[in-house]
């Protein structure tokens, strides 16, 4: 598989950390060629030794760019931010990066990595959702403080950042368990305003090439 | 609490998130003060209502700095690299960049948010180990094998960067989880190499104010 020309992205519908990648790409308006990588069948190809050398950590996603193998879907974005300038998604002052960069770690560390498929099938069919709730709502606690000193019409600000891109896929993973997020009103305002942008909505899970038909609805 | 004047790093002496920032800030001769927050006395310190009014996820570290209040540690870090050049703790060539940011990610959303001790706790006391155990030794493989085409005299070259800065408390934290660390022999390379370096040092656990004495040995 060439290295070189278009990206590639291995990327699995549902994955809330392809999701952030699939929205950096097209916000910056990047062209790519997604290769799915099932995260069930077979018992998972991320667990295949040809994904493995790809993405030594077994997940996803990965990027293929620029004759480079990329893995860490913050690291891939920053990357894209620091070669692909065109439609920023970082601030220019460095207080307001580091409030991005807190709110994206904030998700990236403390919330996604507890409701990770590997995590929740050690933790049990029978407890996981209570599992995902409880660590789901604890950060997004802490997400609607801090967006209650940094958000404008979008996470920080007015422009869109990497915090949104990060938040938005969050928003998802969280209905999914059946969150109540009733007591998270900025989230829900800042998910609200970009359901329906067009880079968001090319990068849903559901407009995905390997998206399930039964869960397009 | 003042904001203004030398900064202040609300730490715990064992918490290998606020180690990372001690040794940033080591590295870059930035002098600061130590708030000791700890995360066992009175139920977790980090959970009272004065503090969760610096850090709402109610983690260490925290840093107080040019007049603002910043949280999670690669956050920190990155604000400082990008204030105080001194020092350098990132490569200017992009894709090195994306090669340190990756094995910070790796550990900081793959591994360390695993064996957190908000999760341990959850996980229960009779299961802990073990679980600690799986989780930093799945890293430490993915971590192993992106070294083996990083790797200088550090993780990413001849020169220390925050993925360093990262990669020694969690070999602590191994290490205190009884994790073989056999099968990693760059990792325990780099241990090596870092574990007399005075920056690493003074950010050591032992060396905390707060350390308790029967530690220190």
């Amino acid at each position: 598989m060439s290295v070189i020309g278009k990206p590639l992205l291995f990327s699995y519908w549902r994955s809330s950390c392809s999701w952030r990648v699939r929205i950096a790409l097209n916000l910056k308006e990047i062209p790519y060629d997604i290769k799915p990588v099932s995260l069930i069948k077979n018992g998972g190809e991320q667990h295949s030794n040809e994904y493995r050398e790809i993405n030594p950590m077994e997940h996803v996603p990965a990027l293929q760019i620029d004759g480079h193998t990329l893995i860490e879907s913050c690291s891939i974005m920053h990357y894209l931010e620091e070669t692909r300038p065109q439609r920023a998604l970082m601030p220019q002052d460095v207080y307001k990066r580091a409030k991005v960069r807190e709110i994206c770690d904030l998700i990236c560390t403390g919330v996604q990595p507890l409701q990770n498929l590997v995590v929740l099938i050690y933790v049990g069919e029978e407890k996981k959702r209570e599992w995902a709730q409880h660590w789901i709502t604890r950060g997004f606690r802490a997400v609607e403080k801090l967006l209650s000193s940094t958000a404008g019409k979008y996470c920080v600000g007015d422009e869109i950042t990497l915090a949104d891109c990060c938040l938005i896929p969050q928003v998802f993973s969280a209905r999914r368990f059946q969150v109540d997020l009733r007591p998270f009103p900025i989230i829900l305002r800042v998910d609200r305003e970009l359901e329906n942008h067009p880079a968001f909505r090319a990068a849903h899970p559901s407009s995905q090439p390997d998206c399930p038909p039964e869960a397009t609805k």
